[in-house]
Formats: C-alpha cells, sequence, structure tokens
C-alpha cells in the first residue's frame, strides 16, 4: 500500500487557512511559524498527488512561504493575496504535549475571507472544506461541479454557534473529519460509538475520528476502522497534526483514485504515519523535510502495531 | 485464534484482592458487589483454563459468590475465610463514565493478607500477580516453584511509596500490566514509548499499557502492538475492566500453552473483547452471562477493526 507521487493524478482541492502561529512549546518558544490547516494539508496530500490551495494571506505572508508550496506541486493560484496582516494564532502547550491553550487569535485577513475558485478549480473532483465558516463552505461547495469526494472539517465554534448551517454542509458531504470531542458535541452524545452513528445519519457516509495520540477511527457502512497514532519517541509540537492527517487522506485517495472503505482505511494508516512526522518538528518543518522512503519506512512499522500474528 | 475453554489445559494462578464494592453510576447507585481484582480476572480466565485464587474474604461474603467461582471451574481452596469484614471500596463515577472518584476505601481483613499458596498451587506455571503490596508479590513469587510466566500489576499508590520493592518485584516477572498514567509514574517518563521501554529495561520483557477506551498496547522486543478497545454503544459499569483485561489474557496464555509475541497479541486482543462484555453490566454480571458464541462474534468484529484491506 505504499504509494509514490504521482503528478498526474487527479488534484486535490483544499480551501482553509494560511497562518502565522506563535507556539509556546516545552521545547521553547517559536514565533512567527507558518502554519494554518492549508498549509500543512496542502504539505501532505501534496505527497500523493498534485494540490490546489483556496486561501487568503496579508501583505506580510513570506514569498518563499508559497514557493515552497509551489515547489512541491501546489497550485498556489487561489491563494489570495490580501491587504493587511495575515491570520495569527498563538497558543501554550503543556509540558507534556497532551493540551493546550489558545493565548491569543486575530483574525486580520481571514476575517472578511470569501474564498473565490479560481475557474481551473470548479471540476475538481476531490475537495477538503477546511475549518471554516460553514457558509463559506457552503459557497464553495456551490463554485464547484460536483466532486467526487468531498470531506468537511469543523470546530466547536461552528457547531455550537451555527449548527443549522453547519449540518446543511453535512447533508452535502461525504465524509466529515473531526476529533472525539467534536463528534460528541455535534451528536449530544458522550457515547463515541452512537455518536459517529448519530453524525452518520446526518448525511455523511463516513465519519471519522481524530483521538490525537489514541489513533483515528473510521464509522461508515463496513464497521468501525482503528488507525492506531505512530507511537513517538520525540513530540515537539503537534500544531497541524489533525491538519495533516486530513491532507494525507484525500492525497492518499486522489493518488488510489478509489474511495471504497478499503482504500479509506490504507489512507487512514497513511495519514496517521505522515501526521506523526509533523509532530517531530516545530510548524512544518519536519513535514517540509519527508521523503518517500522514511515515510514508506513507518507507515510499515505502524502496520505492524495492528499485526495480530495470525496466519 | 477463536479458543474454547480447555479443562485439561494448565491452570493459571491468580493472586489478589476480593472485595465488595459500593458503586454510584450513572444508572443508579449499585450496593454490596461482589468484585475485587481476583473476582473480575479469575472469571475471565476461566473462559479459557483452570483457575487457581489465592485472596482473602470476611466472615460477611457471601457463600454463592465463591460457590458461582467454582461452577465455573476455579479452584477456590486457596480463598481465605477470616474473621471480620470483606474488603470494600466505594466510588462514583462521572455521567460519561470518563472518570471516578473514590469514596471511600476499608480494608477490613484484606490489610492484613498474607497470602498463602496451597501446596498444590505452588507449581502453577501461570501467575497473576494482581495489584497488592509488592512485598505480598515477593512472598508470593517465594512460594512458587519456577513459573514459566508470571504477569505482575500494580498500581500508583506502590509506585509512590514502595518504589524500592515494587523495582525488586520488577526484576523477577516477565510481563508488567499497567494503566497509562502508572507506566508513566513508575518511568517518570510522560512519553509512552520512552516510558514503556524503560519499564521493560527494569526487568519485564513485556509491558502491556492498558488506556482504557483508547485499547491497550504492547511493548516488547518484537515492536509495539495495538489492540483496540471494543468500541460499545452501551457502557454500564467499568469496574473490574482492567482486571477482567488481565485474567483474560492469562487464560488465553494458559489456553494457548504459548507465550511468544504473535500469541501475546492474539491475547490483548481476546482480553481486550471480554473487558468490553465487563463493562456491559454492572459488576461482574454481564462477565457471568458471556458464551463463548458471544466472545467469538464480537472477538471477529474487534478484529475487523484491524483490517486494513490490504489483500
Amino acid at each position: 500500500m505504499t504509494l509514490e507521487r504521482d503528478a498526474s493524478a487527479p488534484p486535490v482541492l483544499i480551501v482553509g487557512s494560511m497562518a502565522f502561529d506563535d507556539l509556546d512549546l516545552p521545547s521553547g518558544p517559536a514565533r512567527n511559524i507558518v502554519g494554518g490547516s492549508a498549509t500543512y494539508a496542502g504539505l501532505a496530500a501534496a505527497l500523493y498527488a498534485p494540490v490546489q490551495i483556496v486561501a487568503v494571506v496579508g501583505a506580510d505572508f513570506p514569498a518563499d512561504a508559497i514557493g515552497m508550496l509551489e515547489s512541491r506541486g501546489v497550485d498556489v493560484s487561489g491563494i489570495e493575496r490580501a491587504a493587511g496582516k495575515t491570520f495569527r494564532w498563538a497558543g501554550r502547550y503543556s509540558p507534556n504535549l497532551a493540551s493546550r491553550e489558545t493565548l491569543d487569535t486575530q483574525l486580520n485577513v481571514f476575517a472578511d475571507f470569501r474564498p473565490k475558485l479560481p475557474e481551473t478549480f470548479r471540476a475538481t473532483k476531490t475537495l477538503l472544506l477546511g475549518n471554516i465558516h460553514p457558509a463559506l463552505q457552503l459557497e464553495v461547495l456551490a463554485q464547484t461541479r460536483s466532486p467526487d469526494l468531498v470531506v468537511a472539517d469543523t470546530m466547536n465554534f461552528w457547531i455550537s454557534g451555527e449548527k443549522k448551517l453547519l449540518l446543511e454542509v453535512l447533508a452535502k458531504v461525504d465524509v466529515l473529519v473531526v476529533n472525539d470531542e467534536e463528534v460528541r458535541q455535534l451528536s449530544e452524545d458522550h457515547n463515541l460509538k452512537r455518536a459517529a452513528k448519530a453524525v452518520l445519519r446526518m448525511g455523511p457516509k463516513r465519519v471519522v475520528v481524530k483521538r490525537g495520540d489514541a489513533g483515528a477511527m473510521l464509522f461508515d457502512e463496513s464497521g468501525v476502522f482503528f488507525a492506531p497514532a505512530y507511537p513517538l519517541e520525540t513530540e515537539v509540537d503537534p500544531t497541524g497534526a489533525g491538519d495533516t492527517f486530513a491532507g494525507a487522506v484525500m492525497g492518499f485517495l486522489a493518488r488510489a483514485q478509489r474511495t471504497d472503505s478499503a482504500t479509506f482505511r490504507q489512507a487512514l494508516l497513511a495519514g496517521a504515519t505522515i501526521a506523526s512526522f509533523c509532530v517531530e518538528g516545530v510548524g512544518t518543518s519536519a513535514l517540509a523535510d519527508l521523503t518517500h522512503q522514511a515515510l514508506a519506512a513507518r507507515l510499515r512499522e505502524l502496520m505492524g502495531l495492528l499485526d495480530t500474528g495470525a496466519r
């Protein structure tokens, strides 16, 4: 199930945020780190397939960060450069990285973000709707021409504040990727399996529940699949690991040109593996350095975690 | 890998507690519930192999609870009946069962427990040292004749208060079964993989880390294995699930008469499955009602969670 990047694979369209992050990590402070969900997801998806990003940055966003994405096969023509400052997030992690608190959020140009898909992006078949306002997710959907696979992310803020619009989104997407707290909040059920089944009734054919270092679970009509997190000995910065996971899953599926349950299971394992690399460096640094050789080796190791020894 | 009980398999010797539990569950209060680590572990192990229990109960312990164990193939000749009251624990679970607080602990006859192995138990090859004082675990070991497999449990109380004796125990056992917080505390390392590796250096050849509904992990020389928890839709009472898991693993290994890594991985899956049944009823009720047919069906389902779809 190891896949090399295929530059001729159908592209993955990712709509999300691009940001500067100011991180207080156990290893020390890290300032002005280029991040955002579209950056992490785009880099991860680009390991397998061409990527198109739709996002907004401010006048202060470094050209070489966009150049880095371009050099990896990301079509950056949908990244709008607006007057003003780039979205900025500041957070502090606990010493064991198990939790974090938001210190500051400055939406800046992201506050007025209205995603506009370049004409060349509208026919894209594989779409990742990053964690943006559900109204904007609907606007993006309205600009596309019948994509084959739409995967959406969301967060507690939209679940509590924009539930009606979010339900409209859910009725139109194939897959929801959220964390365990979000699936509980969305379904108003603390039991994870019942919660996932409730979300399946809201529209998506599959629900992927991210559980951090406890792995990720896939719920669909073929049952439940468990992708463990790769057990790391060196954890540096979990920022963007969830977006990396989602992006990698999208890239894997686009590259495989299949979205059946077995391929989805393999995509989750690839996503868990790539997300583990993300955590090993500050920001996107470890992800940017990732080779297919290192990825293949760790993916084999991760699959060993599921090897029941039954022959 | 489905195994029926084999009454001619080598027995599992379990040393631990027998208790009354007073539980405040989301489903309501449950009082005078027969519990204790040896009870849960014994019932679980007896699904696969003969079991011998060494424990102490008070004059108030019901004869029919001991009769129930006996009817399932547990040799109860090592259960001492002392003058006084049985060990009693009272706890309250949070509404989502994710956490619990101890309301009361009355050691009673358990305070003076000095395990005495009946002569017929001393040659037993498979030994589970339940969570008792490390000095008592050492006394038990001294009464055995070179068992092939010794598995030990412990808890935060002994890790912080009796570390030196506990390290003596660890130098003499093959496997440590603990939860994630305990392995972190024992190793003084918050990183789970590094923590497990540190414990492996203390003596055991394998470390099993229980993570509740996030499953269990096996660390040994063959790497890491991940046994997911079976995703339950109805969770009633998690009391004893960890002991059930450990007992089931012991029974499976005794029944298989193998302790290689592949068999251990399968034992963990059996343990996770049987522990899931435990959670579905108050006290040992669901465990006591468990049939091999239901066990086999759920075990197949659990293995489906690890099915990567790769053919």
